[in-house]
């Protein structure tokens, strides 16, 4: 295995990683983030995947959100992958909407992208691997929260792994990609124009699924996106229609930043652990 | 006045701003940020100023330190200026350790860099009349605070405006810079040659004044920095000599980031509200 340790902090006690490893998946070198707590008691521990939006890095969350003050006090690590696969002979797009830096969490099945864009396997698979090689004393209890491009990566991920994640959350999430524009380039251009192959991606769909993990959601009022790439109707809708414990939370003033997600973060982590323990 | 409020973010119930202005003292067009608490209250409320470190802007602190929830959680303001004048016209140096980003909050005496790097005053002066005007319910109390440039900002302007600010913290802080290789580089080429000139900007000389604010410090022991920049000795000895109130401690195991800075803010917050009310 290619995995290197590239940097690390110590943070609120615990410790702030950066590592760097070849990807089999995504066929490209890869980045991510880590972040594991003192865990001073030597008790097992949880890991909560966060998913970044569109033009992010692993280097967003950890360095804006103030997450790891609450990783510290609830003894959970988290894991933070980068949004898409990265290098000079992976495709691009001149637009920060797509290719590198908007990966959206899916497997793509159209060319150029096909060759590297498998970020949902990335994560779901390989990234899980070296995880819980990395998390001393894991527990094996998940759960994954996202922003944005996240929040759709992290209900589509956590929806189609409903077993195997115990929440899921999301603040100001792409809930219903294959109805907006974000979604529809993204779609379109990985997916093909067959919408039938968009909804096992698109969280409005799979909440339809018999069961999924109970869900948190936060919306800022005066988020810039929210009312043409981040609509709820479609999704509670459906999430009413087959009874799914979603709780959708309307934030006033608060806009599509980190400064919005570092105000709510402590909510959603205290959510988490209602069901990670 | 040219006040421009160019964002405003909600944050932790209070707002995040960024403004910019022409500074008459700076004779170019400056940048800051500045929080103001919710106070729903409508208390009067004191204000912290955040002086940042070599290369940084108004940015750093406002995005990576997670702070907005510690100056709502003490109903307090809090004030961060850019590190140096700027603009294409704006005398500048190749080194990152000189020049713009650097501007080591003195007054220059040496040409061309005199023209402009006036930090001090406008900061002391220019910037403490805008913020008056922002602050809604200033209670007039003040205090100061910052990193490593900053850190020796926030002692040297503390010190010499004593009766003004209540008290001084800083991290990581540059105590000695007439005796160390960035005080030096930026000494001499802003001061001149004469260190007869520099010791009214060296903390380990105006801590022997006699009466200074209460200062706490805190210092990351795997501080990259530490040894050759950052060394506490002179002032340590001088502050004891003069029996002034310094509270210097060690953090076992940080380094010299805003992942140091962050675990450890709430403790300076702390000590300055003790000296603000």
């Amino acid at each position: 295995m290619s995995l290197k340790l590239i940097e690390k902090h110590r943070s609120f006690g615990g410790e702030q990683c950066k590592y760097t490893h070849y990807s089999e998946v995504l066929k490209c070198e890869m980045t991510f983030s880590i972040y594991l707590p003192s865990n001073k008691e030597k008790k097992k521990i949880p890991l909560i995947w966060w998913l970044s939006g569109l033009t992010c890095t692993d280097d967003n969350f950890s360095q804006k959100s103030g997450f790891q003050r609450l990783a510290e006090k609830y003894q959970v690590a988290v894991m933070i992958p980068d949004t898409s696969p990265r290098g000079e002979h992976v495709a691009d797009d001149d637009g920060w909407d797509l290719g590198k830096g908007a990966g959206f969490y899916l497997n793509s099945t159209q060319y150029p992208w096909a060759k590297h864009y498998h970020m949902y396997t990335y994560i779901v698979d390989e990234l899980t691997t070296i995880a819980s090689t990395l998390v001393p004393h894991f527990s094996g209890e998940e759960s994954i929260m996202g922003h944005s491009m996240g929040g759709h990566g992290a209900l589509v991920i956590g929806m189609k792994n409903a077993t195997r994640f115990k929440a899921i959350s999301a603040f100001s999430p792409i809930l219903s990609p294959s109805q907006v524009p974000w979604g529809i380039k993204a779609f379109s251009t990985y997916l093909g124009e067959d919408q039938a192959t968009w909804n096992e991606w698109d969280a409005s769909e799979l909440v339809k699924e018999a069961s999924v993990p109970p869900i948190l959601i936060t919306q800022g009022t005066e988020d810039q996106f929210y009312q043409n790439q981040l609509d709820e109707t479609c999704f509670l809708k459906n999430a009413r229609e087959n009874n799914q414990e979603v709780y959708y939370k309307k934030a006033e003033g608060y806009d599509h930043s980190y400064f919005f997600i570092a105000t709510f973060l402590e909510g959603h982590f205290s959510f988490h652990m209602q069901h990670l323990r």
